[in-house]
């Protein structure tokens, strides 16, 4: 796993990785290198232990314009179905290791937040966002289904179905204040805090628990589409392993000494 | 397929069906018959090509009253259990077409909108409604329970599970501004212009890739109980053949000449 | 089934259980014991003809402490998997019985509502509070996960997927006003009215169709993982079978002859 990718920014200070798209000139379209390597990297992430959370942040004033139109869509017209759908796994691969990656993700929105790029905002966990974010799942602009890269399943999940199908029909731009009163947006911040606000976000997730962090991320995610008991269950069993980390001592003890836990995640 | 139904309004022009009930006097019941028709209409839907979105609207200020109490209550507490279930399973047939149809649904919802009509409107992809508009699942008040043509696992979805406990649990009404604030409605509009803002925003629907709209609509149904890697794995399939079709080509063609793209539904 | 608890206060009257914890001094921590008494007693309730709904009152002041940190969190640090395996599915299994008792649950927030609190409430079919109401999913803050008794599965469905990630990784208190924002409280009362108001909902609900009730109850949590094909087809069969029930027939008749229906639960 790089530490220096070359289709993305990248730095990685206190159990926290920033992560920003590098093309800011262009409001940081994703490319087909730029997807493999995000893929990549955040599949990696499941086994790096230096690396707690991770804040994406946007760059220049943008967060992402999505699949450039040129270097994507242009070649994608001209693509046998099989070559096709590697492109459109190869993206949601992407959603897939963000959602895997076992590290709380908190996306930083600012500006133009748009196609794959609000896919990768909805993929993350939280969402902070500037008042001039603008987030768009337009594809239906460019001929497509709103139905790319999970957005029918995991949109509805984050803001319910209705304001969903207008935005995935549509691809109107949702604004700030919509995405905080529809759920979307965690919380918004002025531009020029959202950085600092983002990450000492992720800092006082990191001070906590990680592996029981890790645990909470994946169930989330995996208790999708079980049944009430099946999800009880499930969490049972994943409270339990939780129970046997040295954290869980570590929290009592302080508790005890009427100090403050200081976690060590394992 | 008719475009003369006998128990309801229909009126197709520029891709747009405009559906009404048709008894105003009575502030619009549905009836053995007219379920079955609406039922049988949204059905032949999926295979008409010069209808792209329906748009639902009331008729002399109101959605619908739901089943009439004289027409089909009285004959229900008379039935056999066969007669029940074949009853049911028609209710929820008609919620099955609608969902299965292909085209976006826009409920325009003025005055009373309660019972089997409330269950439309929530079948439907979109809402837009008056201040006015009286929204009431209230199966409760005739003795059946919330359980009534999907509301327990749709209502939840668009208004998350407690609200729509309580609105299954007391039949209360839910005011528009409850339901703008909650998602139910997506937007609230004067009375005078409720049918012209539903028609314009179909209008801006129908302008757009209507096969991809048509896939749209087959994901945010079918990937309700999909787990995340499933429903991602089901968006790549679904988005490869959308980037099939000429509207992909067309967009992105008239993207590089700076024109506007003309879709064509293939 | 007794109606003399000996770990959490309990009366009866009128179809309605009052259901309060019953150590205020200390905020009304949970224990091993009224653990197992709640969900025996909620286990029990399945059976019981002559109640119909649950009040689930604060005491003192303060709704739930959650898990006592002497009497729970000391011992279970000392357990092995087997036993710890054993606590986390009893207190699973005290939200399995609180979803399946068959009548609605009204949980009346005020004060402190954290941890196995903060479930409880959770759990319930609606959600009163005072402005004073802090309600905390603080699992993280003694270095466990999330997802514990539900939470990532039950939550999300609440207020949305992205409030509940905040939630569940930082442990933070949610405000009341927050709470009623995101629909986790259906009404924020003041705290002398509470009580009152918390009753006085329930009756209305007990003066209703209680079979019809328990029924809606079964389906809200039972089509949780259903396609919407299956829950509709499921919820076909569940209101025919209301359609049996003297109730349907009891309310057909009060308004056939402009009365005031009076359900009896059959």
């Amino acid at each position: 796993m790089t530490d220096a990718p070359k289709h993305f920014n990248l730095s990685v200070d206190g159990g926290i990785a920033r992560v920003s798209l590098n093309r800011p000139e262009r409001k940081n379209p994703l490319t087909f290198e730029s997807y493999a390597e995000l893929r990549d990297w955040f599949r990696d992430l499941v086994y790096r232990d230096d690396i707690h959370a991770v804040v994406f942040l946007p760059n220049g004033g943008n967060f992402s314009s999505g699949g450039d139109v040129h270097d994507i869509i242009g070649p994608l017209t001209r693509m046998s179905m099989k070559e096709l759908l590697a492109f459109t796994r190869m993206t949601g691969d992407l959603v897939k290791a963000i959602v895997n990656c076992g590290k709380p993700v908190i996306a930083a929105i600012d500006g133009v937040c748009v196609g794959a790029g609000a896919i990768i905002a909805m993929a993350s966990d939280l969402r902070f966002a500037t008042p001039d974010a603008k987030t768009a799942f337009l594809f239906t602009r460019v001929g497509l289904a709103g139905c790319d890269m999970g957005a029918c399943a995991i949109l509805p999940r984050i803001i319910g179905q209705g304001r969903a199908a207008e935005l995935l029909y549509t691809g109107r731009s949702m604004s700030a204040d919509e995405g905080e009163r529809w759920g979307f947006f965690n919380r918004l911040v002025d531009a020029n805090s959202l950085e600092n606000e983002a990450v000492t976000f992720a800092e006082r997730i990191v001070a906590g628990p990680n592996f029981a962090h890790m645990m909470t991320k994946t169930m989330l995610a995996q208790e999708w589409s079980m049944s009430i008991e099946q999800a009880i269950e499930a969490e049972a069993q994943a409270q339990a392993i939780c129970m046997q980390t040295g954290d869980f001592e570590r929290a009592y003890n302080a508790f005890v000494n009427k100090e403050k836990p200081v976690f060590e995640g394992n």
